[in-house]
């Protein structure tokens, strides 16, 4: 799901750089490998940070990636960042992106963000009309989650993970869980849907999604 | 911004389909034209709706599309439809989805959002960590609107065009509307991102969108 507009600008940058784990290539990589030019003297740049269950990676991490990335950037090079999902979407891009755009030039190019992915795999209509719609991350509180959720509208619940007993407890309290879809590694080869109350589960992937309607 | 996804399957399937306005040939079918292969024996099947600044085509313009597109698949082709934006994400898809998915097996590529694209534009970090988004219509009333606007978190309001000189009023009452963005069709050449306080309109095209956040 790269756009051709990211795909032209990850061939046309001197120094291709991403989001990498601690050791290995990790996902932003295995996506484009396939698509790169096998004769290309293009420079690669992994960023290596701390991927864990906790999505939020030391500040020091970012510090440390920034200052590589500037390194290159005074240099004279351009640069391309690989982001997975959508670049300004709770991504990890827009840590990059505030240390770097007081200095050098940036350009953004939108991706496809994991909602869009999920209500895709499950093909459930996001928001109709004057539908409001509001994606909860899985790690608010109780009380926050529940006074979201009582509203109308469309809801999708990220970075559900070890989350998942707190949001499902949540959404069969307000009525919500019977008609409640999750969604598990949309887009990828091990992809599920299925409906909430048949997750048996105490705890998901860090990549999955719960999606639901308050009509 | 289309997806090599989505390019394949407009290279392989034997209709290719898209909303079309009532007469010529409409967005979709232009952002396409380019990447088409000349010499394809592809039929191409214009769904005429009608796109207004009213964004809910009667449904007998569905029911019409969704009787072309029944019409070619009982005959054994595959159609491919193409949609701007994600077609689940407030798009017209989803009315001929719910029509023909008891039917035929349908499959779904996600695609790049418009909220997606204003912020790429505006390089607007959509959403931090644990913060709550909220897509909001400005065809919501001003008690609803201004009741949502009142949580924190960050918001997108979309289908701004007319609703223009609402939102603003709404968003200068709460104190929401000196740091807010506006962003004119986002990723065309004519593309604008103003500080929402600078602009003077009092209406503004369709493809129009107000990010902020309530901190």
């Amino acid at each position: 799901m790269l756009t051709l507009k990211a795909l032209r600008l990850i061939h046309d940058c001197q120094v291709l750089a991403w989001p990498a784990p601690e050791s290995g290539t990790g996902l932003a990589w295995e996506i484009v490998r396939g698509h790169l030019r096998e004769d290309s003297t293009q420079e690669r740049l992994p960023l290596r940070m701390p991927i864990s269950v906790d999505p939020f990676p030391a500040q020091q991490a970012y510090d440390e990636s920034a200052r590589l990335l500037d390194r290159e950037l005074r240099s004279g090079k351009s640069v391309g960042v690989l982001c997975e999902g959508d670049p300004l979407f709770y991504g990890s891009f827009m840590y990059l992106l505030e240390r770097l755009s007081g200095s050098f030039p940036v350009e953004v190019i939108p991706g496809v963000s994991s909602p869009m992915a999920c209500a895709a795999a499950a093909r459930w209509p996001m928001a109709f009309r004057s539908e409001p719609w509001t994606v909860l991350p899985g790690t608010l509180s109780e009380d926050e989650l529940r006074q979201r959720l009582r509203q109308p509208g469309a809801f999708a619940l990220m970075k559900v993970g070890r989350h998942f007993s707190k949001l499902q407890r949540v959404l069969e309290e307000l009525g919500l869980a019977q008609d409640a879809i999750y969604v598990e590694h949309a887009s990828r080869p091990d992809q599920k849907v299925e409906p909430l109350h048949e997750v048996e589960a105490q705890e998901v992937p860090y990549f999955s999604m719960i999606l639901l309607r308050n009509a």
